[in-house]
């Protein structure tokens, strides 16, 4: 596909199109690129990251202290979300990488696409202004903090069933896309969770992919828990 | 001075009003008060500070790399910088803690100063948005982003001063307030810096304490470093 389609979806998928194509541009951009990249923009997007899901939180959780907030954000912001949603949002195949970084697989890596998914929004705080960028934020992590049980310790499903399963000495679940369905904008993911011992198989159904699989973990607690 | 008194001199000095008095109260409110208090207001309050100086900070520096904007962040979010913006703000007499804290200076204790501050941001967010959390954080931290000298090592001046004087085994410096003026949503701080050895007095002016400290600190710099 080519670059000006891709950015053109992803614009859809984020739910927003920049006014100055260039801001995009550099958010997409990694450092091995080139002297103009995303390093500061990723610095301003991860405050606004931070500061829009902690308002997430705080009005969905209205009986929560602020520890448990804490916890509850710092697993919804950290890495391996964001590169879930990245992926989800096919960040990786628009980035701009160094032939280093493109030969070895840069645009897969977990470190690389959160850093990126930040520095979008940074860009868009940029574009626009706090409140469009929170809204691409919310449009991204909402579903996540939908799926969050306040009475469970602030782990979500996933870390869950893994901390089940280990303190049982059982093999760990593995996720399995069953399907996706929709268009590029507005897609949804069918995942699998299957368990090996005891045999468990659970479905989830999410806007993202990391949201189906929460799902699915989900189900799976439950499950086990019988 | 009666307490209605101080939360209009207060909001003064903050510029701006709340349209519910009640999200002012509360960020004023202190745990040991009681249940309704501010941390969790905190909790957001935080975050609207990091991401307000953050893009201060991106605006002000187009030339520093990411890493400098964060020292140069930790340096104006840090306890310390936010107390004296407290104090300045005379924000301990407006403070409601419970008896204990009350009776041991709860109303001068850094952490506490800063969360209170830290809570009003959070609480103009939600009175109003984003924006206005905004202005209210840039009003009292711009004029410490102003007096940042990129080229030096994102440290403060004060911390500098004191480094100078700790590396060459000398007393370390006195703040002293010479005058105050101006009405409390506008006053001017006149503050002397004394050193011992060498002699030196150097005098700072500025909307805050803190800020005018910074300014005869910077200026002792400059005389010792002759």
């Amino acid at each position: 596909m080519n670059n000006s389609l891709l950015i053109q979806r992803l614009q859809q998928a984020l739910g927003y199109t920049f006014r100055r194509q260039e801001l995009l541009v550099q958010a997409l951009t990694h450092r091995s690129y080139g002297a103009i990249n995303n390093e500061r923009l990723e610095f301003l997007g991860d405050s606004v990251l931070n500061c829009s899901v902690a308002r997430a939180l705080y009005d969905a959780f209205p009986d929560l202290p602020e520890g448990s907030l804490s916890r509850l954000r710092a697993n919804l912001v950290r890495q391996e979300t964001l590169a879930d949603i990245a992926v989800d949002l096919k960040l990786g195949e628009a980035l701009l990488l160094g032939e280093g970084e493109l030969k070895s697989g840069g645009f897969r890596r977990p470190s690389i696409l959160a850093d990126a998914l930040e520095s979008l929004f940074g860009a868009v705080f940029l574009d626009a202004d706090f409140a469009e960028a929170q809204r691409v934020v919310r449009h991204l992590m909402d579903p996540l903090v939908a799926q969050i049980d306040p009475r469970d310790s602030g782990k979500d499903a996933k870390t869950q069933l893994q901390e089940i399963l280990q303190a049982r000495r059982l093999p760990l679940p593995e996720y399995r896309l069953v399907s996706t369905e929709g268009e590029a904008h507005d897609q949804s993911f069918v995942v699998e969770c299957v368990l090996g011992r005891p045999v468990i198989q659970t479905r989830g159904v999410g806007k993202s992919r990391r949201a189906a699989e929460q799902e699915a973990a989900r189900f799976a607690c439950e499950r086990i828990a019988k």
